[in-house]
């Protein structure tokens, strides 16, 4: 028996036999004489990998939603990005052969993603490197696709899978993967969850071809791995399946109930999304609301501001999915360690303290009457609300209240719908919107407390700081306390105060929030059905 | 007339007739044949510099005090530093004049004096040149005893005044300096406050020596430079000086009064200090004690830590200084925008929130019982008591509670006299240590308001980013609430709170200070005879 331990990225239990697959084998280099062949060859390769992704697409929209294929689309127009040709081509005129030369190009490529400071562009790195893989393999006359199509039940272990490789799994045959490599945000564990698949990343060394057609045990809950296990193990992991397995029952079971506590007390369990692809998981969890929609995606994933039809088209089609249930829509929040070139804002010595969030919005209306142009317009097609971030007096609610003012008055002129009533709420996230919070209950519709700002600023304790942890208690009394002052603050001016932040998805706290008389929690969808499990039995 | 502005670093009116002294003219190089004799000469040169220093030390010390004096004692011993005579001797070794070999060797250093860290190391840079100014203008044969020795009185304007020059100023003739550079932070600045002498820097190159023998007037409150006033500009700053002159009477009258309001309400008023030499200014501004020691002078101006003797003769001083008055000695507050190199600090993302103050004492706990020791034995000496900065939870009091009681055994076992009762108090400067101050004021003797951090976290916004002065309101309702928390919570667990940020010294906030209930403001030694002025008439 050997046992490994890695990071889990989709929960459950997994037992079977391995099939070790491999990757891609070292590119070989050759001579070739005619260089215009070559080309050809590359160019059919080519057609035939974009042939290969668009039927990919299809099959992945079928399985696992249009969201989860959307991204085999851009892998098929990547195939023939014209730079990505021509540098390719280049290198094949000095007379090299195209499988080495499309490697070359798309390490050079994935290079240059991989030093971008945004975390969205380096993840682009291993996609350049899953086309060019696909372009090789063709090449090479192999096919891509990896992994078992028996009937035979299988965990697949690699030193990596591609986002491709993951989604071309047969899941009547695929149990659950093991990879040496990895990163937990990545497209691949992403995909695991969507397909309800246990899996392990970061095993790393430990994790070789020698395991291929030995018994694995996978727990994607604690990342645990054992090979050839005794009958003892063995036992304990069934069993650990057959809870998992009761588990993902009783929370099915918690769909469609209403979040009552034995004595009556309602709450209301939204959800925290990034963007509209979320939408999937959001609906899957059953979640009342969206509590906290982050608009940054729009900003981080694009070269320039985007436009007004843009965000609009993302608001609308998630007011439209959560049909007439609330959704909650965060202003802008970029700066601190959210940054964006194009935005030129400069260094600062204490950015988690500087120009950030609602103050770049009032510093600069412009930018911020685009937004709220595109939500108020969204707002006509579902129950959108828009909350700002940041706040710490009276004065910035209303000035932003008054660009809001003014953005409704234009779009009145020109005939354009939208929701004239629209709520307008602040994150309670600085200590100074705690102590104000009398005041601020009586010119905004709600309160939605952002933990994990708030405890930074109130231990004076950067959160990513990884040398404060002995000071940056999570549970901080001081903390829960000002959670406290602001329901009590909310409600005594007859507001709703909700928490939006990571505090609010930990079940050690939901008796504390519910005698606190927290209305709302916004947590990550998947975080959902625990707690309702959590607050109907309390 | 002609009008110029600066940067008042010394307040009073000046009214008289323009000297402009030149500096350091360019220094000449020539060749030397006999390099044995200039060497000679240079060390001829240098002795004289010596007994000039040392002359100048012994009369600086009887008119300002040792503490003005000692700066010159530091220049007599630069003059011969080895390094420095190696290097101009091996400049004079290539058949170079010894003034020119001078001059390259204090700019050489002077410019890595300036390259460093440091600000106390970069003021080091002025120093080198004013000491080889010094030794090449006893090369040269001139006299260095710039200024009017005459009884006509005189304003002195320069491009630029060397703390030796400052400190030769003929008293009795000269009312006034201007100068076209300098910093505000200089010892030239400091040692004009000393004298009583109203001085501005930074005028620029409107400072030139056409000015030489015109009239001028100057504000060094206001910065304001006059040449050739008209009359009713003339009879303005009569009318200012006159003004200016009621004003110092009138606040000298205040000396040795106590600090009460028409209704019987005392505050007392403690100084905040930076260093043993500002004990001066304590005394002669009436402080009725100490608020706040910083002791990170005995860090930031050393290369390593700091021995227990050093630290404990600059405790020890001060207490002696203020006899029984309260000496409150704030522990090390490194970290932040306070970097010293033998801390191996790491850079963080956001130093306000990082790794700093208590938290590295909590830490290294080594590093932190060498400074108790320091103060626990000065204790025998005064009125000391021990202030933890950055605190944001009980379990840090107790735990700083703790190494301080071991360290008391220790004196205790090694017979070392000591105040066993010795006062512990902490800074109020994190939100968290507000919202939890009733449970603080069980455990602590003291809170004193550090309003500088409590505001930059309160409100998020770091006080010294230059982009959020629209945010960073330093009267904002939430900060003064917070302090009003504060003392609620000392007095009803019968403790004193005080404060001592900057805010505790405007006058605009003093009556609301007083009706909150603040015991103590502890200010900048300049500030405190005004306040006692605001408070008297209150």
């Amino acid at each position: 028996m050997r046992t490994m331990k890695g990071v889990g990225v989709s929960p459950g239990v997994a037992i079977g036999e391995v099939r070790f697959i491999t990757g891609a084998e070292t590119v070989e280099r050759s001579t070739v004489d005619d260089v215009d062949a070559e080309i050809r060859r590359l160019h059919l390769a080519m057609d035939t990998a974009i042939v290969q992704l668009n039927a990919l697409h299809d099959e992945t929209a079928r399985n696992l939603g249009e969201d989860k294929a959307e991204l085999f689309r851009s892998h098929a127009l990547m195939v023939k990005d014209p730079d990505f040709v021509e540098q390719i081509e280049s290198i094949i005129r000095s007379h090299v052969n195209a499988e080495f030369a499309v490697h070359e190009a798309g390490e050079h490529f994935a290079s240059v993603f991989a030093d971008m400071d945004s975390a969205y562009m380096k993840e682009r790195a291993s996609d350049v490197r899953d086309v060019a893989q696909r372009v090789i393999a063709i090449l090479e006359g192999k096919s891509t696709a990896n992994g078992p199509d028996d009937a035979s039940k299988l965990i697949i272990a690699a030193e990596n899978l591609a986002p491709s490789q993951t989604a071309q799994l047969n899941r009547n045959a695929v149990m659950g993967f093991v990879t040496a490599q990895g990163s937990s945000n990545s497209h691949t564990a992403i995909l695991a969850r969507t397909m309800g698949l246990p899996a392990i990343i970061g095993v790393g060394d430990a994790l070789s071809n020698d395991v291929d057609g030995r018994m694995m045990l996978v727990d994607g809950s604690t990342g645990e791995v054992v090979i050839d296990p005794d009958q003892k193990t063995m036992e304990e992991f069934k069993a650990r399946r057959e809870e998992y397995l009761d588990h993902v029952r009783m929370l099915n079971a918690l769909k469609g109930k209403k979040t009552v506590t034995h004595s009556g007390q309602a709450v209301r369990l939204y959800a925290n999304i990034g963007r509209p692809s979320d939408m999937d998981a959001v609906l899957g969890n059953d979640a009342e609301g969206i509590g906290l929609f982050r608009s940054e995606f729009l900003y981080l994933e694009s070269d320039d501001f985007p436009s007004e039809d843009r965000q609009f088209a993302a608001y609308r089609e998630v007011a439209e999915k959560m049909g007439g249930k609330h959704v909650i829509v965060r202003t802008l929040d970029i700066g601190a360690d959210k940054q964006v070139d194009y935005f030129g804002l400069q260094a600062e010595d204490n950015p988690a303290l500087g120009y950030r969030a609602i103050r770049i919005c009032l510093t600069e209306p412009d930018i911020f009457k685009v937004q709220l142009r595109a939500i108020l317009r969204a707002s006509a097609f579902g129950n959108i609300a828009i909350m700002l971030p940041m706040i710490t007096s009276v004065q910035e609610v209303q000035d932003a209240r008054a660009i809001i003012e003014e953005v409704k008055t234009t779009l009145n002129d020109e005939h354009v719908k939208f929701n004239k009533d629209i709520q307008v709420g602040i994150m309670i996230e600085t200590p100074a919107s705690v102590i104000m919070a009398e005041e601020l209950a009586q010119v905004v519709d709600f309160f939605s407390i952002g933990t994990n700002d708030l405890t930074q600023y109130t231990l004076a304790c950067d959160r990513q700081n990884p040398h404060l942890k002995r000071f940056a208690d999570p549970h901080s009394p001081a903390v829960l306390r000002m959670i406290e002052m602001a329901v009590t603050a909310a409600h005594r001016h007859h507001i709703w105060c909700g928490i939006c932040g990571e505090l609010g998805a930990d079940p050690s706290l939901t008796e504390t929030f519910l005698k606190i008389g927290v209305d709302e929690l916004s947590v990550s969808p998947g975080s959902i059905l625990l707690l309702r499990k959590a607050i109907t039995q309390a």
